[in-house]
């Protein structure tokens, strides 16, 4: 596999390990990673850092260029929040791990120009399916529902 | 003045009293201020934390209900990933104190059922104009630019 969506899968089995949602996300620059995230509503207390958003904050204080030449890696399809986040930024692809237990905003992101990819990646939608049959308030309470 | 919008304005004087970028938000329900916050890229090294994000942590987790019966106040037009936010946890209204030295995706706001109420306060466009007057560059970064 990819090893950034490896990096991103790792990064949700970190957030699970820790009693969190296990999303996870990094941000790609010149083949480097230069932020890596995963969901902290449990561990913090958190509504804001969604996996994409913890690797945006984690990759700190970035210049409009590195942006717009970055990629962003996502073991689940990006929320609004998360989508809004990449198209303030300029960020031009977003892979995306599986679309399958939860659509995002692709849509919205794609009527922005940004390029969507979706692996439908088995173990990212193993690890979302578990978590939804198991944690069905704790997920919903994550995209607002 | 309305006393929600003072507090969202004395935010972002609480930012740039810090020296950040003087943009506030308070988040609403039943007439009470649940989270307020201002923007922290300077003060945190922080991307994610706009105004309107910060005021989201600091309401915490929230339920479903509590967000779609809030309004959010912002001194400034909400940028794309603040928007996503809002459309994510389904606040039903956005007062923004000003939109004239920034227009954010209050078109995508709308589009998505969200009321926008645009006050043109004075005293949130002269915060602005003479904060990016004086820091262009620092202005630019927070928008992606």
């Amino acid at each position: 596999m990819d090893k950034f969506m490896q990096a991103a899968i790792e990064e949700a089995q970190k957030g699970l390990a820790e009693g969190g949602i296990p999303i996870g996300s990094v941000i790609v620059h010149n083949n480097k990673i230069i932020g890596r995230g995963h969901n902290r509503r449990v561990q913090s207390g958190s509504p804001i850092l969604h996996g994409e958003m913890d690797a945006f904050e984690n990759a700190g204080r970035q210049s409009a260029q590195t942006y717009r030449e970055s990629v962003i890696y996502t073991t689940l399809s990006p929320c609004s929040m998360c989508s809004g986040a990449i198209i303030l930024y300029g960020i031009g692809k977003v892979i995306v791990g599986e679309n399958y237990t939860f659509l995002g905003d692709e849509a919205l992101l794609i009527a922005r120009g940004v390029s969507v990819e979706v692996l439908q990646n088995q173990q990212c939608i193993h690890l979302m399916q578990s978590f939804i049959d198991t944690h069905p308030q704790l997920w919903n309470e994550d995209i607002g529902v």
